[in-house]
């Protein structure tokens, strides 16, 4: 009775099931799960599970649900395995398949061949609506998807494509060469994984042909795939800005040792950079003897530069990412944020006038009239700097083929630092006697 | 000749090469596209492109377009529209068109009733799958999708879901009720896009179909559209953390005026939570003036409290957004978090003490064997501090119903400038003679 009730529910929600369940018994329920479902469920699990559960089935078995489970989930399984255990399950599929394992398993990491299937219908131009349709009812079961046919000749080259919609609302006589389309968006093996993203987003695809160096149709990347592509490159994006290293791994899954070992060559770097800052503050050292009413506005200026330049860096960034800007937009971008920056600028000013006059002066010993000017005119151009900086500093990474998520807020901060008290300083003993 | 080139494009095509050209032209190109094709790149102009289209083209030409583009990219398109240019649109639709385009623009932005489309393809229970063929074939050409069909009763009740697949793979007399699945995701109209998503990625679904209050299925949802919610909300949240307020428009497209009201308040209020920072640090005036040399490292710490803090709070962030953990996960982020702060603090402990002592200690007055030993207890309980408030922030603010994303580097800093001082002059105090 729970069978029945287990085998009508989804795979996903099989697995969160046997997520929660003791090892013994996940294994119990899992063993008695038709064949399909059971490689379904399979591939949602996470590593240690499908590891646990290969390790206590027959051979038999294995083979069983690497017959049903589509060719990427087997590969991303395999490539966390240890190597035993690939061994062993390499053993029990046939000769074929172990070479489109094999192959597979060979595509580097983040690119379209990394994360392909193989298993898609394939039509030839020749045939009817009618013939099409028979050919997928005989070979769509074992198809990831037959939403989307593709149609090639003897030598496997990409010929067209063409959707279900169009084969079944076609008449029956209807030829494949008449129906598809010779327009196919398709990607090559070794394009880059976010290339491959970027151009189901444009295209509004559900899935695309991958093919070889010679035009032959080697797999299909689906759009389910795809949408965890875009989360990972987004939460990559993220990590970098927050000056993290990023891995595949979610937070949840890296212990505190590989967390910290994300984390701590960017602490390090960063700290570095900030001495710097440290060594020009200390060289105004008889400044800040001599006003040391001076000292409580160098947190505004470092804080704010930072924050200034962060906004302007992060939305390049990620403009970037999203394919809205490149590089030859660098003037268009620099003049847009010199008039955000002007205007953020005289706001911040001017509310830093006001408060200096009105609450500091109030308050602070040696805080004045000239004090509030100095003031006011070092956040107007630490902001106008920060932006300035902020948004060319990506667009110049990108251009040298720097990952431009990394001149997010934190090293934006640490050069924008150092210039808004070099700014102060100067100004100071502009206005100030020395 | 140039017609019969770009009538085998892809609209998306169309679209951008429409936009390069001059607008008459583009006009003239426009009309000379076949309804089908005309109205899919209609759907993808930018709003200008399909007012000015939209004001020079007949009523029956606008008729033609609104009757073949999808319901949810008519709403979209009407959304960015004047007055009067909806008003002109909504009098060439029939009143059932004109009914479902109002009672669709009155879904709140952000609600999965502002997402979904009304063109699907329902089926009844009792068909059998030739029936049900036919039925597609007659009423798919119009529905934005045919690869899920929905099963509806008299009432138009969700009864189940059935993909064309198993329809075109299981013989013609099976029953649409022996092949339906009954278990069917679906969404409300008023479910969050968000949570709309989360579930697309979750089952890895194609489309999936949206019910009213009394579950009777009133539109469906595709993944091309989910595909740029999570973009969008990615974006959202990248915009957030670097303190922007976000909104739907790319940056391209918001002027500098946009830029700036989007930006100027949080530069406001952060400056504001500055200025306290700068109160502590001028509170500890005397220190600074008995030991001059102390200021060189402020820099250094309110950075590296920024960063550290901040990789903290970003990591949460982010899995907070992908689900990955909830409040009720806080014992157990702070105790990794803790343990990943003790790793970062020893290490930047003791790189900062040998590099105080080597090299500050040499070349600056006043930096010696007790100011190493201030420097590096600091820099580790600011990093352990920073880590927990970094960590704990974003769950807080999630916990009474802010956006998580708000707890990101800029508020973190604040936070943990002001602390990193407090220590650092209390360690100076109980070490140094004032
Ligand atoms: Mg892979
Ligand atoms: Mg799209
Ligand atoms: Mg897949
Ligand atoms: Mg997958
Ligand atoms: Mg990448
Ligand atoms: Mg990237
Ligand atoms: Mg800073
Ligand atoms: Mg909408
Ligand atoms: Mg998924
Ligand atoms: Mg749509
Ligand atoms: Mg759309
Ligand atoms: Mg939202
Ligand atoms: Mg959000």
């Amino acid at each position: 009775k729970a069978r029945e009730k287990i085998i009508t529910m989804d795979a996903v929600d099989i697995e969160l099931l046997l997520d929660e369940i003791p090892r013994e018994k996940m294994l119990r329920v899992f063993r008695m799960l038709p064949k399909t479902l059971a490689a379904d469920t399979f591939a949602y699990m996470k590593s240690d599970q499908q590891q646990y559960i290969i390790e206590s089935i027959t051979d038999n078995e294995i083979n069983n649900i690497m017959d049903e489970m589509f060719m990427d989930d087997t590969v991303d399984f395999l490539e966390e395995m240890p190597a035993n255990v690939v061994k062993r399950v390499l053993k029990t599929t046939d000769a074929k398949t172990r070479h489109t394992i094999n192959q597979l398993l060979r595509y580097p990491d983040g690119s379209a061949g990394s994360i392909m299937t193989t298993e898609y219908v394939d039509l030839k131009k020749e045939m009817t609506a009618r013939e099409a349709l028979r050919h997928i009812r005989i070979t769509g079961v074992d198809s990831e998807t037959i939403n989307t046919c593709y149609v090639i000749d003897k030598e496997r080259k990409l010929e067209g494509a063409i959707s279900i919609r169009k084969i079944i609302l076609s008449a029956p006589e209807t030829l494949v060469s008449d129906m598809m389309t010779t327009e196919v968006k398709y990607l090559y093996t070794y394009d880059d994984q976010e290339t491959s993203a970027f151009r189901f987003k444009k295209y509004d695809l559900l899935s695309m042909p991958v093919v070889d160096g010679e035009n032959r149709l080697v797999g299909i990347i689906t759009i389910d795939d795809i949408v965890d592509v875009i989360e990972q490159e987004a939460t990559e994006d993220i990590e970098i800005m927050a000056a993290i290293t990023p891995t595949d791994k979610p937070y949840t899954e890296t212990g505190a040792l590989g967390t910290f070992q994300k984390r701590i060559p960017w602490l390090l770097l960063l700290m570095i950079s900030a001495t710097f800052t440290g060594g020009i503050l200390s060289s105004y050292e008889t400044s800040l003897a001599i006003y040391p009413a001076l000292v409580a506005f160098i947190p505004m200026f470092m804080d704010t530069g930072g924050n200034a330049g962060g906004q302007a860096s992060v939305a390049v960034i990620r403009s970037l990412a999203l394919n809205e800007v490149e590089f030859k937009d660098i003037f268009k971008i620099v003049w847009k944020e010199l008039r955000v920056a002007l205007l953020c600028g005289l706001i911040m000013a001017v509310v830093c006038f006001l408060k200096a006059m009105v609450i500091d002066a109030r308050f602070t010993d040696g805080v004045n009239f000239v004090t509030a000017l100095i003031v006011s005119i070092t956040i107007f151009l630490t902001i106008v700097i920060a932006k300035l900086v902020g948004c060319v500093m990506p667009l110049l990474a990108k251009r040298v083929g720097f990952d431009p998520a990394v001149m997010a807020s934190p090293f934006i901060t640490t050069i924008v630092d150092a210039l808004s008290l070099i700014i102060y300083f100067q100004i100071v003993r502009l206005f100030l006697p020395m």
